[in-house]
């Protein structure tokens, strides 16, 4: 089946069947995101009004690119993108009078996820670290040799913590930085970046490597593996100690900042030069909606590029000032859902994750086969079956030994997490964390994402029951 | 108004309310893109099932990134890449059986639009130049500086026509290029890249420029401004003679591919080792879905990314070759549209475009106060208001009575385009073309598009009189 390369020459299908396949053929082999028993990724059930969301931006077709297919929509877009920054940086009323209609600037731009968001806030740190100077037209325009010869450089780094998301190596192999310059620094047992090595990092690079420039610090408010968050405070400070750019990839912990109760977590976000959030993780919108935001509004005009066609400079074309050219107008579901639910519904949503993460960290610790991993400092943590009797075993044996039982034990979580995703019914997803003492080692580990208003502790003792019942069948 | 930066703590308003806002306030406000006087840009109606598979997407909300979030959505966009690429490159049965769902081959992937289609592209064409080798990991591992010192290079650099779309510069600026480095080469009368000066400017760098290497050269299959389509299958010898990556960027002419009258327009775009085709364009998809093509399936493996708790090497995760990470399932849109519209189908619309603006050419070569600019090849020309007493003055001018005249002229022009656009009922473009014979020189010209059935003949005759008319009333 879906091998058939050929293009109809004659319409195949009427739309009745087309639809109706897609019902009963293609839906339900698809992924249930919206079961609550689906916890394993960071893709989940959305409010049913967004779907009507989408179909009425679908219906419009407006291309965001520039005024002319976009119209209102554009100063929409402004609106919605001045609340979120509110939501991170709170500047005054003055600021954001000022900025939010403000053809000139931009508080931040959509990109199609964090992957691009963050591209986008490392391109915008690249461009004004090597901004143009006598002789030198800027990196965008003569590009990174260029660059590195008119500032006497042979090599950028990026710091982050080695929970750091694959899309930074990505960004900086795709700006030409190299991803092998992407330093990963170690973590402390909470999972968060260790600030004496990376102040240390920092440190040996300004004096030893004088060839060297930090491009970035990245701070993660929500590592995708364990749902931590690095102390941003800190790294505010030490950035801009240092003058640093600092961003901060709070793709999946940004929408937190609506909670009153749990905001705090992410405090020094607002001293981020940049902040990614995906709309599509925690503000609940349909695939796919990243967005990327600056501290500074004028940072976007490092990357400002027009045509004569399309956007012209000091317009509001938002095409103007982005990674991509045409995209569909998801501010405005964005927009309609902050008015349809409040902050505090959002919060609501919020809270339960994070509660309901909890609650299930102590169910699981109070089980004697299981061994919490990572607690949960989001919504977001991992666990792993550790039969009671190899406990034991593991406490007491020498390093080979130990080694030994840590390969079974990634057998045994292997295969139960294979074989519950096989049965159907629930998915939690798996991955591999270091060990903090050994870094050597490799645990395979599960990893829960909770964030289903019907995800209760009722469901994931099921989950814990189920993954125990498939252990002792499979290990008998 | 739209000057509200605060987000509401409690709900502002109900989903009715929100709703009836969109249909009364912002709907009216929005562009009326599906109107077939609406013919200025490459956004327009979309036939009406497209909003409906959009709902069902945003319902599923499946994430295409990994298996684990997609499921049998992976497999449909593999086969209709499958059907997109054949389109272009014509391979064997042979060769899509081996490769339709292959899970270590790509025949392309999804990227939100155009631009981020065509980067890449570059992209890939960027890390296979600079490959691995001895002493040195590859572009993407190591960066700009590194790869250049190891191939002994100072300077790369993309040709394309004048009439290159923007995107390119921005892609050659992300990729550290450096967008200076894009050249632009000639046009002749027909808009097609002069193949002599090509020839020449390869040949003059592979002569004088030992430290300069090339890129890529792009094709245009219809360019934005104008339609136009270069010699493809000269530009594919050319390439291949001197071994560059040749990119074809088809984002708007690639379907016209599936008209039997008007396919042959095209050939040549088998040679390319990458195409961009946009699903938002011609294969009238909803706003955003570029997508790009490679001729070699193993092309996309110098982009490969992966991380432990996504997507795992060898399996069939889409994420894994892409520049985004997180996307909706918009290739099962496509997958319908082809099933329900057929190629025939398709090309129905493709081949109205066409016709259409062939005869709105003929008419504005016979309105005395009119000049046809640039005429169709695609469904895309320009033309100017040129009052018939000015066309014999302008023929007998000294070059100081034809510079002032074009001046005239372009007021002229750019008036008219502001009033009827503002007067609400038609939409045409406007933008600025150079002089093939005084290339300083530069000319305002109105720009239309003709992708929507509806517009006929009779239509664009009545936005040609009303642009008379403007013209009489505001310049008497």
């Amino acid at each position: 089946r879906f091998k058939n390369s050929v293009i109809a020459e004659t319409p195949e299908k009427k739309l009745e069947h087309v639809i109706n396949d897609l019902i009963e053929d293609i839906a339900p082999h698809a992924v249930n995101v919206a079961s609550p028993y689906f916890i394993g990724h960071m893709t989940s059930a959305i409010p049913f009004f967004m779907v009507h969301l989408k179909t009425i931006v679908a219906a419009l077709n407006q291309n965001v690119v520039k005024l002319e297919t976009s119209k209102v929509v554009s100063v929409i877009e402004k609106q919605v993108m001045a609340k979120i920054h509110r939501l991170i940086y709170r500047k005054s009323d003055r600021f954001y009078d000022e900025h939010v209609q403000n053809t000139h600037t931009a508080l931040g731009c959509f990109a199609e996820d964090g992957t691009l968001a963050n591209l986008t806030a490392l391109w915008v740190a690249r461009n004004n670290l090597f901004s143009p100077k006598e002789g030198f037209a800027g990196v965008e325009k003569d590009g990174i040799q260029a660059a590195y010869n008119a500032y006497g450089v042979e090599r950028c780094v990026i710091l982050v913590s080695r929970l750091g998301h694959y899309s930074l190596q990505k960004a900086a192999g795709v700006l030409g930085i190299g991803n092998r310059n992407i330093i990963a620094v170690k973590v402390d047992k909470e999972n968060r970046i260790e600030l004496d090595r990376l102040v240390n990092t920092i440190d040996a690079i300004k004096t030893n490597e004088t060839k060297t420039r930090i491009l970035a610090v990245i701070g993660i408010a929500g590592a995708t593996e364990t749902g931590s968050i690095d102390p941003l405070s800190s790294l505010g400070r030490i950035c801009s100690e240092n003058r640093i750019h600092f961003h901060v990839d709070a793709a999946w912990g940004g929408p937190t900042l609506m909670s009153h109760r749990y905001g705090h977590l992410l405090s020094g976000i607002e001293k981020a030069d940049s902040v990614t959030i995906d709309g599509h993780k925690q503000f609940y919108m349909p695939m796919s909606a990243g967005m990327v935001f600056f501290k500074d509004p004028t940072a976007l005009d490092s990357i400002v590029y027009h045509a004569n066609y399309v956007n012209r400079l000091g317009s509001v074309d938002l095409g103007i000032k982005s990674i991509s050219g045409s995209r569909e107008a998801n501010s405005l579901i964005l927009d309609a859902a902050l008015k349809i639910m409040g902050s505090q519904g959002y919060a609501l949503l919020i809270e339960h994750g994070i509660e309901t993460a909890r609650a299930f960290a102590d169910e699981i610790r109070s089980r004697p086969d299981f061994e919490l991993v990572t607690a949960p400092v989001l919504n977001i943590l991992t666990y792993r079956v550790f039969p009671f009797p190899m406990k034991g075993q593991f406490a007491q044996g020498n390093p080979l030994q130990r080694k030994e039982i840590t390969a079974k034990l990634n057998k045994i979580n292997r295969t139960v997490q294979r074989l519950q995703r096989e049965a159907g019914k629930s998915f939690v997803s798996r991955t591999t964390l270091k060990i903090v003492d050994s870094p050597e080692e490799e645990i395979v580990v599960l990893r829960c994402v909770i964030m289903n208003p019907m995800t209760t502790i009722t469901i994931l003792r099921e989950i814990l029951d189920e993954q125990e019942k498939i252990y002792r069948n499979a290990f008998p």
